[in-house]
């Protein structure tokens, strides 16, 4: 294989970081992390924990941290006792609700269709 | 946990399907195989494997026989010697191009600024 590196990024390019930018998107669970942070509203973890059905806080954490990494959310600290901790959308996160919404939606509407499909292919070689 | 079965999918409740579909349109290699068959036409398999960079002849005939399963791609078999395979969007495979491109943009938009938040987040720990 060659390797190409072009001027633009590319997904399409083995070697663009895109690449890597779009696996984070399009993670298991940071859709739905932006979700639960849609509309842009500081959340605690324990509500996360609670929307984001099936995450363990474990995964949780490390998504978190990979998105604040990648800078989508940050994190609000609170003086308190206990120190209250929030988590928000930055503008850069803001920026990727609109695609990962339509992602969303597409998925949700078009369960019954795409069953249908399934079982339609599913008869076909049985 | 308790098991919540909502009436409208939601991809936030761990037991709806939504969450599968979800799944297939943004595992590793969808949305690129999608790119390339957009605008709609027909595409060999040859063609696809040198555009999706990365991609092995393998993983590439599951990706699409799991687009085609659940109704996003069609394959097209032209009697000639040898036959002839071409794949191509469905209707419903059309439906998801829109909002695969937007993410496809925006994660190719902000490739730098990303790389930028990366670095800041790892300097700011050491």
């Amino acid at each position: 294989m060659t390797i190409q590196q072009s001027a633009q990024p590319d997904i399409l390019n083995a070697n663009c970081p895109s690449r890597t930018v779009l696996r984070h998107i399009t993670d298991r669970w940071t859709p739905m992390i932006v979700t639960v942070l849609t509309p842009r509203r500081q959340v605690r973890f324990k509500e996360l924990r609670e929307r984001v059905q099936g995450i363990s806080p474990k995964v949780l954490t490390e998504t978190l941290r990979s998105m604040e990494r990648d800078g989508l959310v940050t994190r609000v600290v609170t003086a308190s006792v206990p120190p209250r901790v929030d988590y928000e959308l930055t503008d850069l996160g803001m920026s990727i609700t609109r695609p990962i919404a339509a992602l969303r939606r597409w998925a949700e509407g078009h369960v019954t269709e795409i069953e249908e499909h399934r079982q339609a292919y599913d008869n076909a070689l049985h």
